[in-house]
């Protein structure tokens, strides 16, 4: 490569007085650095991001390894798929969005609902990306802190909805949390949002879990936007795959906030595979039931204190204590998520349920722990 | 699923009177719903797309199918991918970003430094996707034209660059036209944008069949952004992967507003194994060399006006002909792209390059065709 440069351009340019780096936008500067954590978790007892900690089922695997050099090398068709997964949920293609998991999901809503200084009611603590979208879409987030006992806080979600909310966040069950929100506070909220001209936005990341989704109330509530992944119990996190669910009209407008091949092949053939098998994701979900048990009696039993979950992780209060707890369980290979620097959640660990054995494993380190 | 709803609310809202649906922002209602038209390509010759026809090697089909459970199941790890594809590139891997392919490029770059009304320059015809972004962003687009023979008009473009500029839009080789950019222009541009306080963001998703990478210029220019894909030339459209390049400054904020998993596992462990197999890129890129020169021959023939392409595609003018020709194509199994609606480009298709024989089977049929 040749490249012709004027000599005094350059020496301007190499004399670096002038020219600084291009600023970006001003509220992306006052962004803090966000450093994923997730390096080297493979081979050990992964209990730090509620994946399923089985994995996905043998027909999952043969579907990823069928794909054929057509379906890598060629641009993705949704079309099949779109009508079985739509099919399985008993709604509409035209009411349904695929995406690059839930973290698309919500960029996709706000770009298609926030303006610059839009107001979005936020309970917390709760699952950070939607703050840090909320901070790239130059939004106002009204937070609204959960309860003393981390239950879901209607009453003040309620309170905070005015003209000038454009969407009200729910993520049911709340992450890191646990905390279920029950049917008839989101019927409330999405009453009031609905006079007044907000969108109240479901993130469903654990519904498979909590068997409570809101999807019945998309007839009634044409403000309800729904988002539910591929990521948590089927087993899906490494392909990213997320759903966003809502009546038509809405779709169609945020239908063009998205890119069009947003989702790859290789997540839409397992994903496909998975729904042909639900019996597998089942099993793994009936099995976590008995998992959670299992810890919940030990931490009981322990006198530890954890928060009523109806997702696939408890989010248990070690106090002081808990940092060390943490790398104590890792030097072990287990992981878990310390949620500490989140409001209400100083001296908190976020422990994912896997198998009963998964279990067993981990109740037995963290009493040696202790 | 029980729902409690109160018998007035519930009548309030089934009678529809105060209630239609939310608006979405001003510039998304605006926008013209995108249908992206592939459906139904597999099994045909896809000259339409500019894929890499003959799709990826076996290694890379080995490496999707070694994929393990862990694998699919555990959130995405980049580390060591990164390592190896920001030294296979000469750069630091604080110099890089991964992408869910170019689309998602696009769209955090454009989030990075654009703000309601900021301003972009843009050369047309090109790549339809900085436009939809541009509105998503609700920014201002000042269109550049290309030259009456779609060579790149760089005298327009200087002359459009004013402060009000943010970034200015470079695709290089441009598509659907295939004019390459020549790298002083791209220097006087950069030059400009400098003094300007302006990105340059330029678009080099076809740089491995022109050669002519702008990676060179990034240690004179800190306001250069390349955008790199795996979907073309290495074959992996299918699984969406991109790159942003540029100095270690701008991507410590473009990072900011990319979201940390939006790349799968697979795109990850495909693009790996391609990177250890070059050799089979470069085969396919020279054959396409001699399959486009065998093409151009043809429609020198035949008489047939085309343009100068640094790609593995020829824009065609067939002038009122265009669309029967292009619709005979796909009668015989063969897809081409009309790009009839972009400015200047009434009556041309744009026709992928593939292998020889593909183009050979092209040809015979382009010939009874007319």
């Amino acid at each position: 490569m040749v490249i012709e440069m004027k000599k005094d351009k350059a020496s301007e340019i190499e004399s670096g007085i002038s020219y600084g780096p291009i600023s970006a936008r001003k509220c992306i500067m006052e962004m803090e650095t966000y450093d994923p954590p997730l390096e080297g978790r493979k081979g050990k007892l992964r209990l730090d991001f509620n994946e399923n900690t089985k994995g996905p089922s043998k027909k999952v695997m043969d579907a990823i390894a069928s794909l054929s050099k057509e379906d890598i090398s060629a641009y993705p068709e949704y079309g099949s798929f779109l009508k079985k997964l739509s099919g399985s949920m008993g709604i509409k293609t035209s009411q349904m969005i695929l995406t690059n998991a839930s973290d698309d999901g919500i960029r996709v809503v706000f770009d298609t609902y926030i303006d610059d200084g839009s107001q979005i009611v936020l309970p917390v603590p709760t699952f950070p990306m939607f703050e840090v979208y909320a901070k790239i879409r130059n939004a106002e987030v009204r937070k609204v802190l959960y309860q003393k006992d981390l239950s879901f806080p209607a009453k003040g979600v309620l309170a905070s909805i005015s003209k000038k909310t454009r969407i009200v966040v729910l993520v049911n069950p709340n992450n890191p949390t646990g905390t279920p929100i029950r049917m008839h506070d989101i019927i409330k909220i999405a009453d009031k949002a609905m006079s007044a001209r907000s969108i109240v936005l479901i993130d469903e990341a654990y519904v498979q879990y909590s068997n409570d989704s809101a999807l019945g109330l998309l007839a009634k509530y044409n403000n309800l936007i729904l988002l539910q992944t591929f990521s948590k119990a089927f087993g899906l996190a490494g392909l990213r795959l997320g759903i966003i669910i809502s009546d038509e009209k809405n779709i169609e407008q945020v239908r063009k906030a998205n890119s069009p091949y947003s989702v790859n092949v290789a997540s839409v053939a397992a994903a496909s595979a998975a729904l042909d098998d639900p019996g597998y994701v089942k099993h793994f979900e009936d099995e976590v039931k008995d998992s959670k048990k299992l810890l919940e009696e030990t931490l009981d039993s322990l006198g530890i204190r954890y928060y009523p979950s109806a997702a696939n992780f408890l989010l248990v209060r070690f106090g002081a204590k808990s940092k060390s707890i943490q790398r104590s369980l890792n030097s072990k290979g287990i992981l878990v998520r310390d949620r500490s620097s989140l409001p209400m959640l100083d001296g908190t660990l976020r422990i994912g349920i896997g198998t009963v054995q998964q279990m067993k494993r981990l109740i037995r380190e963290l009493k040696k722990v202790l």
